[in-house]
């Protein structure tokens, strides 16, 4: 941490602030130029509020220099975590393919699309049992109807399950029925709801939030990893911008990113994150090629009869066809993948 | 709503559309260019879903034209919601000023707050029991311990409260210790929160999340609106934007935008909209010129001694000072205030 | 300027930067913690470049803590610039407002709009002779007829005249018919112009950059200052976000902000800065209630027969009322003023 | 073009509108409902001014429906634009790699640069004789001598050269040593000068500005096009959002979605995009998955010497890699071509 002391600052503030740090167990060594005091600050972070620090008379501003997540780098720990679900593991160098409807509409469609997904080529099946819509007069999901739908295709496939969980009290329901449970992107940063997933024994899907920053995304992690769950899965969805001719703007560069900074798997949806199906396949090789561990794509038998899938759904052909190209392009991949790690370590 | 068919769509297709939209209750009205077909489609918004409508095959977009909040908007209730609050009021014309501490650190030290804000002009009193903290291992709030140094406050001062809930566990503890609840920027897609606080007989004060539009802002108020609970405050409080010098981008044309669309009161944050102390005075005059209902500002006797309060805190007499700048500008406008009205209508 | 070493960094690496710095006649001061190091450096910015400093080996990352800008800076100089331009003044206190049609379609009518703003309260007259439209297939203004009709319009008036260069091969002839020189929002980097500009005798109006820092502003106004003009004046017209309801966001927080860093005016374009003439007016309060120098507003006497002019334009009727609402908030202001300015001292 | 009218528009002011439209060519179908009126405006699109006709009484909003732009535009030209310089080409099919220093810092260094980077495998020399720099304090690049020094290197290895323009007086001089100029991010609005290089017999390459719509950099495209020249490549370097971590957030999304709606061809240019040199490989790998046409790499043979190469400087060993990976790619990709081109036909 840096302290950067304003123009003028009396030496009395600046023994103040000194004072205040070394209290709490932090060395400080002071830089006193003609016109400016600075003071590095080192220590274990976190003990401190940078934000109370910045508060205190005479100083102008603090300038974080470690990263605020401990559990979640790769500092704490330097090998990738690897999640097993059922049959099908994600982080384990391959790329995962999750795919499946938006919202399960009822069960024939459903089943329907849970053979397809999987003759096609997924791993795991997704599907929405609540669905988070902006709008109160959209349909809202089927609620536990849904999820046991979703537990009938999992008999039938053998496919581990994925579905978003949107308030603290349908946790336990869902924890009963589904694989992985996810955490989307509006809910990215509702701390209760992460504290309470920390306690539960299924690996937790957290999407990133529509303005949130690769660091606030990795605190959101902490808060789970912290409560006693190793296993979280970060999903890149797209972030907000002035761009509109796509949904979202899908920010691929956080996907190397996130390696560096995280043991964390770090999966893909180019689906939300572009909102129009024919970017889907070129984001996906895309998302494959910078180092993704999964995708989660939305397809439906029908999209357009579909309650709540938008211009983003493929049919099962197309993502027959995305899969192949994505194989291909792993097996590319596969002879570097050791080079990769070397340079990592 | 207009339906942008694509280029080459075939006559079949442009009858399959207007069939589903006619069967919905729609009149569909067709314009046939060389280039492009695109249909006005009136009736009630609603629905049909745009999203689905987009998945159909032949049609390129849609493009919504009418607002689609309903119970929120001016058209619904033309005359401004005025909400009472104990003896106070918001909503009625005035500029309603909210201070407090951002977290309640301790019995006598909130006490002191509150007489100190109540002093110093403030007309209602805003604490923290929860805190929503971007880093788990920051301080979280003292919980219902806080909310009974609020009541407290409430007895000594007179002065209606206001703090923020974070999950629906909370809600009934907190609706009975407080006067207004507030939800968080974080928790302004909180669906299922949202949705319980319409049930709750206590005036919900909702901030604008932090890349939310003005339209999911207005449809987050929806949800509460149509779960029954009339009396929502809108309080805008920054945007997140590229500028880093300030901690957000305080948007003050949404004040005069939604005095527009909506009948809600609309309220500024100016100090976690700035996170700086020496602009809050200046933006609490700008909020105060272009139309803001009310203020909610952070005043700490000595913030350099709280746990949770930053850099943008006021000290009592700061604030005593800022008040008496609100009730000068205040006093000049009210002439206009009737031609104003008159304008609108 | 703080230098933060990479974990793991040799001895020689953290000696051989240190070397580097010292040899350019910075002053270094070392702070290593068990996980890491960090360099204070103390000394003249703008010697060595942080981005080089940053791909030396062993560096993860610079942090400068000195602003780059110097000429615009208050610590360069304490006082208000304060511009005189022909009888009027802008920067000396009061609200200077500068108003007129945004392009120049025609003699008479140019006319008829600056005797319109002048009756109306303008104290400066704007148009646009040369007009940057995204589109090729727009009006691209009527150049030096335009500035003969604007000349005419002063001799007329008597208003000091403000109009855009777009290129530096009209910067002579813009030169000698107008009385202060505006950068359009997409030149505020376009260097060799600010450059040219630099070497002008006109006072230059400098707007804001769509997605441009207060700091990269103040840089390109740097450009100016640093060629020998020392006459500029800051004009904000919102920036870019994902609000769209809005053509841009004002961003007023920039004028106190802007007010602290630097000496020279700033105004507030609110017409394009919002793209809503009904918020032109709430704006212009706003604005003037939190410092601006001076508004630039779009006044059409006939906003709907003009080339091009927006939904953003005033009528004269308008623009009057304006100027009476801005001219009280000014004398409300006016006592404080001395305060303010003792306080910032 | 779709025209909303208000809410309680007038019969009167619906013909108006109605004949105005008309009286320019364009045919206008009424779709009246209780509520709202809506106009479906068919014809050729930029006749009108889709802001004068928001701005006429009456009118509440105006929905463009066609795309502005028209010669860059899939419908105007279906077949892609191969772009020959001398023996490369760009647009073909395969990946151009466009590599080299970003600042020609002297001539034994950027002829050191030059053989290295052919040897590693780049088909094109990049490098700055004009560098646009933030602050006026930084190196600003060697000029017409930075322009012989590359003249020299592309004798030395027969690669083709591309430099960046940044003023309309030094169009002749660049046009006269480089076979590509480049327009860079800052000036891609900065229409004087797109409209000279309209005028240049010599390829374009326009860099995306920082905070351009995918609409606004097709017009700026469209500004040289209609000056004459066809030959316009379009490079994605990054957009500004509010994430740190990287300089700026790569939209390569933009690569698909281009490719669908011009016919130009589109290369990135992951060094300014990232920032960063370890995210320089992976993105590039990532825009080569989703079909970009080139890339443009810096690349320098001691980057910690340079004088304006930054942090996201490869080293020729490490660009080697990135080659061979790109190539390895490109021969998955090519069988599945045809199909794509199939596809969108």
């Amino acid at each position: 941490m840096v302290v950067v002391m304003q123009k003028g600052v009396s030496q009395e503030q600046i023994n103040k602030v000194q004072k205040h740090l070394e209290a709490e167990g932090y060395s400080v060594h002071l830089s006193q130029g003609a016109k400016r005091t600075i003071m590095g600050v080192i220590g274990e972070p976190g003990k401190v509020d940078p934000q109370l620090l910045a508060s205190l008379p005479g100083v102008e501003k603090v300038v974080p220099i470690m990263q605020p997540f401990k559990l979640a780098s790769r500092d704490f720990k330097h090998q990738n975590t690897v999640i097993q679900v059922g049959s099908q593991t994600i982080g384990d160098g391959h790329v995962t393919l999750i795919a499946g409807p938006c919202a399960i509409e009822g069960r024939e469609n459903f089943l329907k699309a849970a053979l397809a997904v999987k003759d096609a080529g997924a791993e795991m099946l997704r599907g929405g049992a609540f669905k988070p819509r902006t709008s109160p007069y959209s349909f809202q999901g089927l609620g536990e109807k849904g999820l046991q739908i979703m537990a009938e295709a999992r008999e039938l496939t053998g496919l581990p399950l994925v579905t978003e969980v949107m308030d603290q009290k349908s946790i336990a329901m869902v924890a009963e029925y589904v694989d992985i449970i996810q955490v989307g992107a509006r809910n990215m940063q509702n701390f209760f709801l992460l504290r309470e997933l920390g306690q539960v024994n299924k690996p937790i899907l957290l999407k990133r939030g529509m303005s949130a920053t690769i660091e606030e995304w990795l605190m959101a992690a902490e808060y789970i990893l912290g409560s006693g769950n190793p296993n979280v899965i970060l999903c890149e969805r797209g972030i907000r911008t002035f761009e509109t001719y796509t949904r979202n703007t899908l920010d691929l560069s956080a996907v190397p990113l996130l390696k560096q900074l995280t043991h964390l798997p770090v999966i893909v949806d180019p689906s939300h994150g572009t909102g129009k199906r024919e970017l889907v396949e070129p984001m996906s090789l895309a998302a494959a090629a910078c180092g993704a561990d999964g995708l989660m794509i939305e397809v439906h038998p029908n999209p357009s009869q579909a309650w709540s899938d938008g211009p983003q759904s493929l049919i099962p052909a197309d993502f027959a066809r995305l899969s192949k190209k994505v194989r291909q392009l792993e097996s590319l991949a596969a002879p570097e993948a050791e080079d990769e790690s070397r340079e990592r370590s």
